[in-house]
């Protein structure tokens, strides 16, 4: 088999960004993005994919990237009416984003998979860079709180993400679909994005047939964690409930353990990470031009490691 | 049984504007507007019905009156984007309009029935008007064309209501709810509003146990055709072709036949009406002022005839 591929595999927004830059610089031929579904909701009867969305989005320049989630230019008027009407609220869907759930549901219904509904809006985006769901099945995140068990978006949304969680969990028997099996078979290098280990990595990895694949194949991280801090999301607080261990970079390199052969952190962050080839640089990416500086210096020291060419 | 309700019944646009005249002349508890729903279609996966929205709209004072259907300030942001991703977009939905169908879907879904559904909708619109779907169940009205049958709002709207009507026919074994059933035994005056007789009346008309109920009670049809044009629906072709008679408010009144016992009609197209009992009046209704004013004389009409006190 020819190994040509560079297979990313990612959650929602900081993972979006990285492969923003990534996309500019690999030909779509040569880059595939496998993307988290457990975060995967029905709202207003609607399938919502917020990581499926993000990424789509983020790679069609239509992000918006102030905000951290949905579409820029955005407006609510559906999400105010719907309040009028006493309806949930405490997930917003705007009215451009209404549209991507409303033919991902119809689609859906007619009987496409996830993986072609998502080509076809990625069609319809003009997004070039193969976006593929992890799975066509459901894959639920679970978080068990103190208070009960919350599916993902209600936990981080409605929830916040305050109630402490006890333990991370997916329901369902979900298998990885033959496009990501496909593109793991042919991966050269397979980077993980600086997404969250626990809620957006590791639904990839549970799927049947993943981690095998990651074996034989060099895997590079970039952490999600700097200088000891997380961007928005939560998890500096799950790596100190879940991990038992303080949130840095060097938590997220034993959290992959021997999944892992090269990782790109904070510059000084490097310390104490126990992998041979670390790489320290800029690694937050709070414009376009970060993340494409970040993903041409993860892609030339994937060349200095021979990972790439 | 003390019959002190004025009944309505009624499909669209020029229903409405009447019922917002009689909304504001006869108290919430001795009102109700039974509508037609046997133009309800379910685009995008939403169950939308568009004579009760209407109604719901412009008793509400929020029916976006200039254009004839819809919101008022209304945006088409997710439209627009279904476009983008080739979806359907030849029935146009708003965005504040959506919150309507989404809510009406989701309850449906729960279990509600349509006419709870409606009430709850009233209520966060502050309607106080009872508004009676004329029935739960589904009752499509359907289109027979020369080039195959359609339902109606795709004849209406996607095909611009161009192709000849050769039969109009209702599919489903629909019964009229208990609420409809109970507010015309109820009835001390039905008005039938200036709606397309064949494709808004006949739906309710045509369900078990209404028009018996017509019977014993006075029933004051307000002509839709004046001088010799409808407004803008498909009424005056239809009458050509279906009822094969001239558009005048006198084929109306034959169309209804013994069913009618007064008529309000425009100025000028009294003669030849077969009724004893007719008043000829400004009866286009262009403004809140002119529908209430057309409701204060048929109101006035009925008083002078005994049908109301």
């Amino acid at each position: 088999m020819t190994r040509t591929q560079l297979v990313y595999l990612s959650g929602g927004v900081g993972g979006a960004r990285l492969a923003h830059g990534l996309a500019r610089l690999v030909a779509a031929d040569r880059l595939s993005c496998i993307v988290n579904t457990g975060d995967d909701l029905v709202h207003w009867g609607l399938h919502v994919s917020p990581d499926l969305d993000t990424m789509m989005y983020t790679l069609a320049d239509v992000a918006d990237v102030e905000r951290g989630w949905g579409l820029t230019g955005e407006t609510f008027e559906a999400l105010a009416w719907v309040k009028r009407y006493g309806g949930p609220s405490w997930f917003a869907l705007g009215d451009r984003d209404l549209a991507t759930h409303i033919m991902r549901s119809e689609w859906l219904r007619d009987g496409a998979s996830l993986t072609e509904v998502t080509r076809r809006l990625c069609a319809g985006l003009q997004v070039a860079t193969p976006i593929l769901p992890m799975s066509d099945e459901r894959c639920e995140t679970m978080i068990d709180t103190d208070g009960g068990t919350l599916g993902f978006q209600h936990w981080l949304v409605a929830e916040r993400a305050l109630p402490p969680v006890r333990r991370v969990w997916f329901r369902g028997a979900a298998r990885a679909t033959s496009s990501v099996l496909a593109a793991l078979d042919a991966a050269r290098l397979v980077v993980i994005g600086p997404s969250n280990p626990y809620v957006s990595i590791e639904p990839i990895l549970t799927l049947p047939g993943v981690r095998e694949r990651l074996r034989g194949v060099p895997v590079l991280a970039v952490s999600p964690i700097v200088h000891g801090r997380a961007g928005k999301g939560p998890l500096a607080a799950m790596l100190e409930t879940l991990g038992r261990t303080e949130p840095s970079a060097r938590s997220i390199a034993s959290h992959y353990g021997e999944l892992l052969t090269a990782m790109v952190v904070e510059r000084g962050d490097e310390k104490d990470i126990p992998l041979r080839a670390v790489l320290g640089t800029d690694t937050l990416m709070h414009t376009r031009q970060h993340s494409r500086a970040l993903a041409a210096r993860l892609l030339e020291f994937a060349v200095e490691l021979g990972y790439w060419t």
